[in-house]
């Protein structure tokens, strides 16, 4: 989003970024960035199971928002690697956050060390 | 959700958390709790606009998750009330990541100071 367009929603900086991450798959895509995964196939085996049209929506809109980048590994046919730019990065104190909260209210979910 | 139940999507503590708040509105709703807001037109009247079914069925939602308790403030006809539980206030922390994180990428927006 351009700084310089009118608000969608509100002035609120949590509308601001829930306008961006608010569903149940964008953070998870995320986490699977901040977890070392790049390719598709790698965020297609998490356990969640996105669908394929949803991984390509949200990976569009990530790098339309500027929280990806992507780089051809492979040409014929093309095939591409993601990685958080420093704003995708940014969103690892939320991460942490949920991780801490998830953990405390749901304690049989799994520890997640290095988020 | 009942800890011996089995996950729905998986045992990711974030996944988990976001089956709870994964949309554009449930960390809207919270945030107005967290800033003091405990009425039915109170939620109405923030900047976001929402709608009035979907704020019927967040705080719905909210309080099946035990996010949030209500009790009545006056009866015939009845209006309630809605407060956070602890379990609820364990969310700032992800808000304020989410404030930190909006402000630094959404420039104008507001400061929220008492999040």
């Amino acid at each position: 989003m351009n700084n310089k367009m009118p608000f969608k929603r509100s002035c609120c900086p949590i509308t601001n970024s829930l306008d961006i991450l608010g569903d149940k798959w964008t953070l998870l895509v995320i986490r699977d960035l901040v977890l070392g995964k790049k390719r598709y196939q790698e965020f297609m085996a998490s356990s969640e199971r996105i669908a394929s049209n949803i991984l390509a929506d949200r990976l569009k809109q990530l790098e339309a928002s500027r929280l990806v980048t992507r780089r051809a590994y492979q040409q014929k046919p093309a095939r591409y690697e993601y990685v958080l730019t420093e704003k995708g990065e940014g969103l690892k104190p939320v991460l942490r956050a949920l991780v801490v909260w998830g953990q405390k209210h749901f304690p049989s979910t799994k520890v997640i060390p290095t988020i």
